[in-house]
């Protein structure tokens, strides 16, 4: 085997372990020395196959974002139905794509935001454009629902979309304020979503 | 001085000394052994005047409410003008007042959602208290908009709005998907707050 074929090998087996070690205790189980037990290698060869720690995260979180993207590409797709849903129940099934995709992976999906870079080390482009992603399906239906806004316009409303969502999740789940039962969240999410789409359609 | 005073003593100057500790370097600045000595006591002495760092961490989140609610309350009373503030202005100017909390004291606020109660004990009933009091002003301004839900409804709904504004503040201040401005930013709150209380407004 090529060396360079050995290394993406072992970068391989180590994402996977990182991406298992997050799933059991989250970030802070990230550690090069279990991680070269798993992979087979020494602590050293870590970083033949990878810059660093932060390197490895970064790929596990790449990976989250591309099982993430397809929940919510699934639940956004109109589909084959004869008569495809609507852009705000699109919407809306894709709010409750991410609930269901944050209860379920919830250290992974925590990884994602807990995760930052070092000071002074950005995030690479790579990594930002698999953010980017994300919001596809999200703009697609919001120019549906409101064909006149601009690109920009409709891009930043995606986020705040995704953000005010992101923030009934997070704090649902966290069960800081007090425990919700999963069916009030996913009551809360289809709320939020509905009530932020309805003032962006054209009033008639 | 009875022990009971200067155990107190001791109490406030650690907490005092935590809080400078998070907001210079977050919840991980906090330890056992530049806290005494900023104290003035030695390591072991910390435990004659909290159970541990976690209850130290607990202490310093309750400053932290306690002036957020401030300035929350600030924000959303309606004052001594002659033609007072609707309820969703005032809402609005809750959510950019939480903006501006959040924007000024970033890692004091961050503290509050990143402390996670050790497994098996969870936050005493005084915290959860603490927490519930940042709503009523909230909960007020609904009663307000829309007399006719319950109060279980109300602290529901409450709690959406709450969890959707952190949601489009924190994205928005990790800038983790991309940098925003502050005045985009204050667009965004506003833009939420008032889509999301415009649907609960009886219709005319």
């Amino acid at each position: 085997m090529k060396t360079a074929d050995r290394r993406q090998q072992l970068k391989d087996a180590l994402v996977s372990a990182a991406e298992r070690a997050i799933e059991a205790g989250g970030l802070s189980g990230v550690k090069a020395r279990p991680l070269a037990a798993e992979g087979g290698c020494a602590v050293g060869a870590i970083y033949n196959a990878v810059a660093d720690l932060d390197d490895l995260i970064l790929a596990v979180n790449s990976r989250t974002l591309a099982a993430l993207e397809g929940e919510l590409n699934a639940a956004g797709s109109t589909g084959k139905a004869k008569r495809p849903p609507g852009p705000i129940d699109r919407l809306v099934s894709m709010g409750l794509a991410y609930l269901r995709f944050a209860a379920s992976h919830t250290l992974r999906w925590r990884a994602l935001f807990e995760h930052r870079a070092p000071p002074g080390k950005g995030l690479p482009q790579w990594y930002l454009e698999d953010q980017m992603r994300l919001f596809a399906y999200v703009e697609e239906a919001l120019r549906e629902l409101q064909p006149r806004y601009s690109a920009e316009r409709r891009a930043l409303l995606a986020r705040s979309l995704f953000s005010a969502v992101h923030g009934v999740v997070m704090l649902g789940l966290e069960e800081k304020l007090q425990a919700i039962p999963p069916e009030v969240l996913r009551e809360q999410v289809t709320f939020i979503v509905t009530s932020i789409c309805r003032s962006m359609q054209p009033s008639r």
